[in-house]
């Protein structure tokens, strides 16, 4: 069963294969599947990009989606979360991706389901799919990740997308650093690369990423105002004029406008905020191809 | 106009019907209206199943739904169900479906909308094709009705389903046990068949069908907690293992585990909860074709 | 780039060029484009006929409808509606249709976004499909709009609908009238035409044009019990039978029953009420057409 939970699962070889795939389709590759194939959307977080996103990926495969609405669904009912999957494979549901507030909550569904599964974020977990689309960004920019030196800034010990870049980035070879208010630092990070003070890792960087505040996460957002914040630990533009030739800045969205960015910046020359947004339609489709694909050869032709 | 308020508007003729297209769409068979058809399905009530499932059953047959969200509709500025109905035809919607928690909401539509109406649900009243999803996973198990002995146990009070159920299913034949706590028996369902013990019930039926316990429905669930009532009216592995040779067990789901039944039991040999909820996209596929069918031989050729 | 955010920026030719399509289209004509195009209707406002209708407009021309659901969106999380809006843009949204309870909300997205914006209502500005579907019903009953007398009546001042067909009718040749409660009269209207008793109002008009009354925008209804305003200011089954011969009663609906009209009323001969609605459906398709259309030929053929 091709699941996708977490970006650890996936093999370097497995990495290089989903990015390939993705880049075909971006040029224009097609692939669609001969029945009728069902899935759905289980976003029991708020959400538009990753949704959506998911959605046009689906429907460019040619894909039937079925709507999930979690505010209506038998969840409220306090059917678990096993239960409702295990429901919709019986009802012919091929496919289904999940977006749950609790941390590894695909754990309880790995026995027992025979469809696959996506994750679409898990708590502070894993967000494998935003993963490969800054991979694929980056990609597209410097060919490859060997000695790029990537700075992950911010809200790190609750950013599901900065646990999985350190961990994809690291294992691809590039350098990555760590910045942003030190309590907000996690030791499990140490051994991916050391922790930075910002001004330093912006321009030692070839690729600055940004972590959005998730204000909807934690309260203790810390006796900074939102001005402070950016001025402290934010990309400034006085930061943005000094980031080295050829850089670029990323941040996976929604944007805390002059919190973490400066507002004028976010469509700058360096920015691909919504270069990635465009390429995780890529990145959908390859990964649902890979895990509805059957037949005796490799998913990726 | 070929609506399906409630399963005794059908003639016996009418359910066997019903349930041989059901069973020649799980074959295989195929039926789509030539023009393009636009339905939507109106749900004031929770629901994952029985919403997805008209909703696959609908693209099955090649309909386009049009997505109606009950949070946002003009409902919520006051709008009666007649006047939305009326809307929907007025806009091209062919078919509706409706969940409605007020018991006969559809005795407002009848005069005056010219689109059919297939009932998903009122109140605590009826459910068809819940009923009729029933009676096929019942008829692929036995071939017929004649002198089988169903059991349907628990929230009988509350339950639409056990009102279709224990209507249709001693029309067509069969022999009707009830059980549960004595208190949420309702006189009416005398004339159907005898009120016994949970241990009796089990013991001597063919099909044992629980009811779920509503909790979202009554909050007088009644002096007992969800352990004494799993005890006193559940299906334990005890009473499991008492059940006839060659019986089933049927819930309509959402299962509220170790209450009604016990969690180990929900996908044990004898039970067919699962292979319901897949005969309902069957049952679903097939009412829609007989509402929408035109011309003047019978709906199913 | 073809917006539609108000009919004042639409010029007369404009105006009979959607309406000629919509007709057309209403008699069968088709039009689609020849890729996969992606669409998507954010209503951050209470809607069924509107989002519906647009839903259905978008798949009779073959568009795929991306659903956007504003209350597990990251407008939740405090993005902005132009980071939103480039959002799609990013993913590949070829189109949006927006309603929003802010006025002009669209002049905040007019720099910077790259694909045309469809107004599905603002606040309590415009409303311009609305209008152009009004329109269409009252050309199709007269064939023209000059020297035809239209009396638009009740709640003047919160209506989005008043103020763009105030607008449009009198550019297009049309008398108008104001009536109502005189508190919710607007100066801005006396440009346009007299504000009169209502009993003159509905006997003098060939068009009896009724206002929803917005209880959800404001709660000094003022005064007046819902059957107060409607012997007041309602269209009675007395007002209703002293109408010109040939004249026709109108309402956006959704409509309050027995307030702005008599509930036996709504599917009387002069009523036109579900007639706009079935406009509405034509009229969007050819709003969409001309915002999607490509080429150096007019958008209509």
């Amino acid at each position: 069963m091709n699941h996708l939970f977490t970006i650890k699962d996936l093999s370097t070889d497995e990495i290089h294969h989903i990015l390939t795939q993705a880049d075909r389709f971006k040029n224009g590759e097609t692939w669609l599947p001969s029945d009728l194939v069902f899935v759905s959307n289980l976003f029991f977080e708020a959400s538009t990009r990753t949704k959506m996103s998911f959605e046009i990926a689906e429907k460019r495969l040619g894909l039937q989606v079925i709507p999930f609405e979690t505010t209506t669904s038998s969840t409220v009912k306090g059917e678990t979360l096993y239960d409702t999957v295990k429901t919709l494979e019986s009802i012919g549901v091929k496919l289904v991706v999940i977006r749950h507030p609790e941390d590894s909550y695909f754990s309880q569904l790995v026995d027992g389901i025979n469809i696959p599964i996506l994750n679409g974020g898990d708590g502070s977990g894993n967000h494998p799919t935003q993963c490969l689309l800054d991979l694929l960004t980056i990609k597209e920019e410097f060919q490859q990740f060997e000695n790029l030196t990537v700075s992950i800034i911010g809200d790190l010990r609750h950013s599901r997308v900065a646990r999985s870049n350190a961990e994809a980035l690291t294992k691809l070879g590039a350098n990555v650093i760590f910045s942003g208010p030190e309590d907000w630092f996690d030791e499990e990070y140490n051994r991916h690369g050391p922790f930075l003070p910002v001004d330093e890792a912006v321009m030692e960087s070839d690729v600055v990423m940004l972590l959005r505040i998730q204000h909807e996460r934690h309260k203790e957002t810390a006796h900074l105002t939102q001005e402070e914040y950016h001025q402290q630990y934010g990309l400034t533009i006085e930061r943005y004029n000094r980031m080295k030739q050829g850089s670029i800045v990323m941040h996976p969205a929604p944007v805390n406008r002059d919190v973490e960015i400066a507002s004028e910046l976010i469509e700058a020359p360096r920015s691909r905020i919504f270069k990635q947004m465009e390429n995780g339609v890529y990145i959908r489709m390859s990964v649902i191809k890979r895990a509805l694909h059957k037949g005796e050869e490799g998913w990726i032709g």
